[in-house]
């Protein structure tokens, strides 16, 4: 077991409805020396991979995202949610529906940012249907860059967006995948992962 | 001049209505190298402090507030800046309004992560006018614990935030305090500092 998966069936919390609270650790505060051994790992799963930008959407993707860009020597772009006045006419667009918030948002990347010669490793904390990340592959193939791999820290396993991404033929590597749980005994079962 | 200074005077973009445009290298692609030399200039600045927490505010600050908090060995905690379905009830709140986005958001924080044994170092990327970080501060105080410093990225200094909270007797330590600008010709004038 990885260290995320301990620390998932330690400390996350199984409510109704399919929800993981993982919020003590992951996203809302933010065990930062456990970031760096998931970034360690991500580098590993993808090595021999030329990877010059690290994508992620606002806001829980972004420190996770940043700290395994140090470890790759490369920027991390983080994609809006709602047009901001301080962002430029010039941008990337597409439609992303939020499971947890049950609306729909625009995300939104400056085509300054992103561009042909990009090869992308999109980060992001939660894989569920899989909304979020097919906004963010549509990005950089709107850019014209290539995605070189996915980082995700857990997907839920029994919800359509892993298997959706990866008989895309991506390179999804989720650290933890949640085949399934049980908010009335708190149970979380976890898939074996090589 | 610091590193971010030099950063500001290089890449930074005036805009008209006193925005200043940084999106190239601190809040949509972020240059986690810099965000790197940042925190080491935060960690300098506030040697002797005993910090036991970053706290944030989503989204542009996670990123370096991760990063500073890796330095320190301490969590984050981000704030959000509007009800999740996925954050339990018991939660500190308070009222931001927002200069960019002219409108009023609720700030939370989950009572879990923030008590009156945190010593907390606040991190933001910019200060204007200080709503987001009376907001942070509000926080703190309710919940008991004691703000140890404030480190900011941008500070504007032609506007009341900063002056208000070093009046209050905060530590706040901005890495490039803006004298003035003019998005007409581009200039950029930086307060000197020791």
């Amino acid at each position: 077991m990885n260290v995320l998966e301990e620390r998932v069936l330690k400390d996350g919390v199984v409510k109704e409805g399919n929800v993981l609270k993982v919020d003590s650790f992951l996203n809302h505060q933010c065990d930062v020396e456990l970031f760096g051994e998931m970034a360690d790992e991500w580098v590993r799963r993808f090595s021999g991979k030329k990877i010059n930008k690290v994508l992620t959407i606002e806001a829980s993707g972004i420190g996770m995202a940043c700290i395994t860009a140090q470890k790759l020597h490369c920027p991390v772009v983080f994609a809006k949610k709602s047009k901001s006045i301080n962002i430029d006419g010039d941008m990337y667009i597409t439609e992303v529906e939020s499971f947890t918030h049950k609306e729909t948002n625009q995300v939104i990347v400056s085509k300054k940012f992103l561009g042909e010669d990009d090869r992308v490793l999109i980060i992001d904390d939660f894989l569920a249907n899989g909304a979020a990340l097919q906004g963010l592959i549509s990005i950089v193939n709107q850019a014209g860059g290539r995605v070189e791999g996915i980082g995700i820290a857990i997907e839920k396993g029994f919800q359509p967006g892993g298997k959706f991404i990866r008989n895309l033929g991506y390179q999804l590597e989720s650290l933890v995948i949640v085949d399934s749980m049980d908010w009335t005994t708190g149970s979380i079962v976890l898939r074996k992962q090589d």
